[in-house]
């Protein structure tokens, strides 16, 4: 379970072995069925957790009942609401798992004590939180300027295995836009590329 | 024009005077006109830039015209086009002076060189993006879920600073609303006090 961790901070930066096994002492592991919560909203978020296996979902429930889904994190993605995390405000979102699921988890102080005895860990996560903000810009950028077509499309280019895996109603609350408009965008695609190969 | 940038950096972590002068051998500065331009869309941003002086915008501009505001920029803030400064792809925004400006610039060699001659600012890097990322994920989500008047009176009360310096038709562009609906929005809210005040 550990080497799904360090393989995807070996991407980013070296660890000695004896760095490996400091940073084992700093996580707790936590298996989680389908539809389980790691989070509840109005919750304090005590955890920045790593998924080993699985899949979850991060989303908001408006006053209306109506999820806005923030995020989804499979084998390799870290996940946690942010905000909460780090200033102990009350969780805006909640993180439920969508498949059996196995996460690490790293409470702040564990987090901050990690920072100060595995130092190249500071640029780990630098590197995370800097990767991270180039794809949100781009979402805030895309969610304001794009047709419900362009956002699918988008999606589907520059995360493929998103779209494979996740229940096309979950990328429809995703992507803002009703379920029925991603079945009439699909339909369209499908139909196109079956035109030409009747000629 | 540095003390800016050592107090903002300071904030979060402690500098030397020898790592001040090294920071200072990293950067260049650029003195901008309010209407110039730091970066246009389309062009490859080479600078990550930090503003000491005046307030900058940057924004999509769509192909029917219309201007996405993704950041305003004053003293004390950094702005780029991350994607592009990192990725070296074509810049999605514009980066222009709204009034007289001055910024401390940092090419993409000069940050990764910065960062293995100053080993601190991997911590400060790291807690800049950390935070920053909180605010994105917040604002991604009051985009999805609050209501015009809502998404207005939560920028006043997280960052009163922008509603007073900024003008009123560029606050509208962020938010993604219509300048009248602002207007509407600001005149109920005077017009409910001031009735109070009557009785």
């Amino acid at each position: 379970m550990f080497e799904v961790l360090f393989h995807h901070i070996e991407l980013k930066v070296k660890l000695s072995e004896k760095e490996k096994a400091t940073i084992i002492t700093f996580l707790s592991s936590r298996k989680l069925k389908s539809r389980q919560y790691l989070l509840q909203q109005g919750d304090h978020c005590k955890y920045f957790s790593f998924v080993t296996k699985g899949l979850l979902k991060s989303y908001n429930m408006d006053e209306k009942g109506n999820e806005h889904i923030s995020v989804f994190a499979w084998e390799g993605w870290w996940v946690s609401d942010m905000r909460s995390f780090f200033s102990g405000s009350e969780a805006k979102l909640n993180i439920e798992a969508i498949e059996n699921s196995e996460v690490l988890m790293l409470s702040l102080s564990d987090y901050d004590a990690l920072l100060e005895q595995v130092p190249v860990m500071e640029r780990y996560f630098r590197i995370l939180f800097q990767n991270s903000l180039s794809t949100k810009d781009l979402r805030l950028l895309n969610a304001a300027t794009q047709t419900a077509e362009e956002k699918y499309l988008s999606l589907v280019g520059t995360n493929p295995e998103l779209v494979q895996r996740v229940p096309q109603n979950l990328i429809a609350s995703y992507l803002g836009l009703a379920p029925e408009t991603i079945s009439r965008i699909k339909q369209k695609l499908v139909r196109s590329p079956s035109i030409d190969s009747d000629q």
